[in-house]
């Protein structure tokens, strides 16, 4: 037990290990944290960055569902537990030096993801000339 | 002039604001950086997932081409300045809560991205049976 909580994960090993064995372990931050981004399966469409920390990811892996560590609430995360958005995993995969998730997913519900109600949390388009840049939704 | 070198965006607004607003007022985390994914703006693959600091996301603005802040090596980071593998942004997008970039890229050179060769970070699969996993390169 850590002082983020028990991590069931081998400790990363060394640098060839990490990026080309067949073990998983994922480089948790100095906060606990992974960095995971999720698309939609069927489309590729992004849908959101967020993070997990190693129960969120034990969970992730066991359940065949997405959990996350919500850093404004402080607590675990069962993605659609409550708004019925339930993220079924189609696809993990990890990044070479194992500091990064993806997660393919379907999503029930209505299909949406973002707390704001779109789809994806990506809904806006930095729009620059030179040095200034505004928001556009689109 | 902060800590963490000069920040040209303005301070994140109300939540509505950061929302729904035309502000980009990106939320840099207490290390001072921002998480970006990449994707092929042609194919919507994933490519690498990285950070910016301020002076990454104003290279990045200012010149359309993508700059990161090196975590390993802690300094600015111009993609492809050696390998050749420049990525011209055709598009910046910006999440709900300003906190998380999305960058689609068109990669010069041999079009890849990933320090081990591949085209893309993402080349293993993380397969599982119940709570075991194993990484599989496909």
């Amino acid at each position: 037990m850590s002082l983020f909580g028990s991590n069931p994960f081998p400790a990363p090993g060394p640098k060839a290990e990490l990026e080309e064995g067949a073990v998983l372990s994922p480089r948790f931050g100095a906060d606990g944290l992974i960095t995971c981004v999720t698309t939609d399966a069927a489309t590729g469409e992004i849908l959101m960055v967020a993070h997990m920390n190693a129960e969120a990811l034990e969970k992730t892996i066991e359940t065949g569902e997405a959990w996350y560590w919500s850093r404004s609430r402080g607590e675990l995360w069962h993605k659609g537990a409550t708004s019925g958005q339930i993220q079924t995993v189609k696809e993990m995969r990890i990044d070479c030096d194992q500091d990064a998730l993806l997660l393919k997913v379907e999503v029930a519900g209505d299909g949406g993801c973002c707390h704001t109600g779109r789809r994806s949390c990506f809904y806006r388009k930095v729009e620059s000339s030179g040095a200034a840049a505004r928001l556009v939704v689109d």
